[in-house]
């Protein structure tokens, strides 16, 4: 029996032993997707209190409190810190099998420094050694302590990104903190305030004038290094139609009147086209995030807003749509680099055999199948993407984990995964299904934990 | 290697071991949804011999006999029930890997006391020794001895519960058998006798006096002890309609007309969301089955009827209309107490996903995802369910296992889960992904269980 | 720690061993679905290299080379064999995880007695010993080392059948190589060259005479010892209409328009329906392959044309219909046996249980799960496809492992395939899930590899 979350955590061989600790463990971290706020690194915020840094914007942790029947009052409501923290402690105590156990636990070993176990009995002990090592932590040394190397946040085309240039010009920091693209709102024709928000990206009169200055300021974010795009949809549209068609629709937008669903798809997809050529022409990622059904508690959603905790998994069928899309832009050979993210883990198969179909001399992965996302990000998640795209693909060539988190904290989210990673390969070989070759081992491992980002990105 | 089926069969850990004997095996069972006969338990049925009991109406065996190619004389026809019983030993002997081997020599061991293995040659063996046995069970002392708090059957609304009176008032009975309410008649305008059906609810000439005369029915029940009700459909539906509509719906199926696929699900929707309101205010578990495609083959349906062996699992998109139907009801405070289940194993992480958007304080585990059901409940579908269960939500919380069946000796199935469960949190244990803290392990897997079930349902 | 694909590859247990070694390894092999040429057979083929043979026309290789970042050029481009095969030596080499990895490897074993590791530094030594032991190898040797004893070949309607009538005549080839009936282009209406088509099936000038036509190839097909017939489409139709319907449909082709999709699915229904009744009559086992997405790069099939690796798993929901498909041929008493093949994973479990609704009497396993087909053919989708249809239906008469394949080479995955179902039973036994009884293991691993192959397709 082993120890409880012990240095072998997840590892169990030899093999993997010596994977994770001689090559996976110290390998640097490119966060080439996440929703840290720029203002906050380049302000170098600090915390108070635990409370503030693990359940301040946390939905993950909403959700588990809610399920395990906590009062709205001591997850978002007016409770005391203090109280919220018990609340937690109690709750994760018994969340048995929910990857919040491995990751609050990681966090309490790696930034503060604590080897017990969280629950309503050590939450004080817990909550006073915490918020005394807060007063010594901050964004900037989180970030560090982890051995990031570059981080991508992410950015609306309207956005002045002042943070991002404080921080390229500040010499201090190392670690390059890059902008991403996400139009997303640029493209949600349907939303109440689109014109308002056309508004903020210039005086806009036609859909030709809408692409233009789209790629203007993607050619801004470039110019401040920016290497990849986003899109959150709930799922890729493909619904290609005439110049004049679309422009029709954008006019009637323009009016104030609401396309029907079918010229929204329109909308979207000849948007979305646009943008696509431009990464190509860019050398810019597309990701695309995809499989998701937002905000499903109006109730909750009047409350608190989006990122409530209230999103869940959906299951309309997309691969057609998506590997038409995917085919338009590969028709003229102007397909970008792209990574596909569905949030329902049934799609794994099929999206990893879309890629297939699209796969070039241009890059090692040209197409990547993202790291199990949101709901998937646990360990039998992620051993189903790796295994998947082992199976299906080329995972040797996995650009590998990211953090898509608002959390200076979740760097301990890369160690879970390279554990995994490492306990999987480690398992092959242990099985003798892979030659116990170390140099190729260690390419495979040190690949997929930093040098494939590295290259794929072009950092 | 490990004995066949021995006292730690399925446990692979010595903490999986302490887990099932010290604390899953002697719990009691809450047995909260089932189709056992009230009057057969009323009676205390008795059975002649131990084909009456496996085959007589147990279309999972029948489905099993006719693949491995043997005829139907020999399942449901007018062979003897010795040579059916020397039929389903030959099939069930070549099983391997199918949960019905492992249910069948659980209800040998448990109920005959038979610890060898049934084939073509023990079969009259066997045969012998469970008829023997037989004339000392009843319908009663299996329920007893297996333990048994509480069952809820499955009942009409417009059943009159005599037999559910009538056990009431037995104190020589110390189990609760509760009726549930399930009106899937009542939502069936599609079927060519619904208005026959509704004659027997009452004189019933409008949508209106429709949802009252079944509230009234459900209050009947409630004040029987019915703690939960259950609806069985392809799918949930949700096509929102106004009143006007559902009256104007409902009346021309009181005129002979068949309304439209898409008039049947505005009906549905409506009546729906009328009943899950009641089901709030009167504190009654919703209980959801969907999935299904029913009565695939014509043939054998004219020649056996419903419930014959030829139902499968549906795939068709389910999770928005789903969320969409839970969300009305949680936009006004009105959702109440529900467990999904889909016959679909691929849905399982979007509807953990979908309860996680709905929880609230009122309950640990609001919303439930039911245990693997039907073609789902065997060891892989099962760990599926429970690891799926734990990673995106509260496995804690979960009101665990029930059986769903028509047989006196399936009780042997909460043992098969509880096996599986410790297990499953014995090898997390093991594996150093949970701490060997006993009091809270004690605590989930007593929980799991029983307690959890005890508390949810309120008995 | 296992040595690297060593005698007891993939077999983790003593169990294991025991049932692969004794009784599942020598076992023929009836290999009821490739795609070989059976006039590569008859000309007894030999190979100048092993570029050849391994990349000359295989996709997976393909793909898997693309993945990794080869340039075309290296792929089905004018690089030299000699290139080529350097290349997909590196890729091959780090390609952990993948089917191809194993498959390579047992091919290099049992053909070529190469017991190393194929990487860019062994790749000449491969490369020389390859060629030369390919000097006295040739298509029949490798058929016939390979212990076949009967194959199916895919051939058109339209096809003379030359080959496979030559090759019944050579009485020194002890091989049944038996032709396989496969209409795709048939029923397919919606191509451009599809009245070309026709006239090489004769002077058609209705509908009625197209299903004549083709119930004449076919009693041709089955006077050739043609035991199975082959489908292969995007989803398994079904929409019923009437005769005349269908006649008017075809009459609008004829004439060289195109009929709209809804009557494109119309014809399809009756086709496959007329066919489906003519294999019932005739004894021909229907294959049903579907869930793909083909030719989704637009641009390389415009330069390689088809099955260039540009195909992928579909996720369109699909069960309804083949159901509804299955019982109108099954209405009548005249559903013939069948094998269903989706692509797409996801349909495992609800394909096994729409299998359950139709089985009878006439044969064990009259419908069959087709083994994990195409992207699924890996350790993980054989587990999966074994252990479902095993928790689902009766695995101990499934029909087995088919090459699918173009390669003469690829009978190593019946290994492949072997070692997996007997290391899955054998850890079943260990496991204490099922009793070691040897002969009943016996006869369902013979069953498994060979003998209900034998026995369901009549040979």
């Amino acid at each position: 029996m082993k120890a409880f979350m012990d240095r072998d955590f997840l590892l169990c061989s030899e093999t993997a032993k010596h994977l994770y600790h001689d090559y996976a463990a110290d390998m640097p971290i490119i966060d080439y997707h996440c929703h840290l706020d720029p203002r906050e690194i380049c302000e170098d915020r600090q915390f108070e209190n635990i409370t503030q840094v693990w359940l301040g914007g946390d939905h993950y942790k909403w959700r588990l409190m809610r399920s395990a029947g906590v009062e709205e009052k001591y997850i978002t409501g007016d409770a005391s810190d203090r109280e919220k923290f018990q609340k937690w402690a109690e709750t994760l105590a018994l969340a048995i099998g929910n990857p919040l156990y491995h990751w609050s636990h990681l966090e309490l070993r790696n930034y503060f420094g604590y080897d017990g176990v969280l629950d309503g009995d050590t939450a004080e002990e817990v909550w006073q050694l915490c918020n005394e090592k807060l007063k010594s932590l901050s964004a900037r040394k989180l970030i560090v302590s982890s051995k990031v190397k570059a981080l991508c946040t992410t950015d609306d085309p309207a956005d002045t990104l002042e943070w991002h240039r404080k921080l390229a010009e500040d010499e201090s920091f190392p670690v390059k903190v890059l902008p991403s693209f996400r139009p997303d709102r640029a493209l949600g024709i349907e939303k109440p305030d689109y014109l308002d928000y056309l508004k903020r990206l210039g005086e806009i009169t036609s859909f030709a004038q809408l692409a233009e200055i789209l790629k203007e300021r993607l050619s801004f974010f470039v110019s401040l290094g920016c290497r990849v795009s986003d899109h959150g949809m709930e799922s890729v549209p493909y619904a290609p139609a005439d110049e004049a068609v679309i422009e029709a629709i954008f006019q009637k937008r323009l009016r104030g009147e609401l396309p029907s669903a079918c010229e929204q798809e329109q909308f979207r997809t000849a948007l979305l086209l646009e943008l696509g050529r431009e990464y190509h022409r860019l050398g810019v990622v597309m990701q695309l995030h995809f499989g998701v059904i937002r905000d499903n508690s109006h109730r909750v959603f009047r409350a608190l807003g989006p990122d409530a905790g209230i999103d869940s998994i959906g299951d309309a069928p997309s691969i057609k749509e998506l590997a038409a899309f995917l085919g338009a832009l590969d028709d003229t050979g102007e397909l970008p680099k792209t990574i596909l993210y569905s949030l329902n883990p049934n799609d794994n198969a099929a999206l990893v055999t879309v890629m297939g179909a699209f796969q070039t001399g241009e890059a090692v992965g040209k197409l990547q199948h993202g790291s199990a996302w949101w709901f998937n990000d646990h360990k039998q998640g992620m051993i189903d993407q790796l295994t998947t795209l082992a199976a299906d693909g080329f995972l040797a060539g996995f650009v590998g984990m990211l953090t898509d988190s608002r959390s200076f904290l979740s760097y301990a989210r890369h160690e879970y995964f390279r554990r995994i990673l490492c306990d999987l390969i480690g398992g092959w070989v242990e099985n003798g299904e892979y030659p116990k070759k170390d140099e190729a081992l260690r390419r495979i491992v040190e690949g997929v934990c930093y040098t494939n980002a590295e290259r794929y990105f072009e950092l």
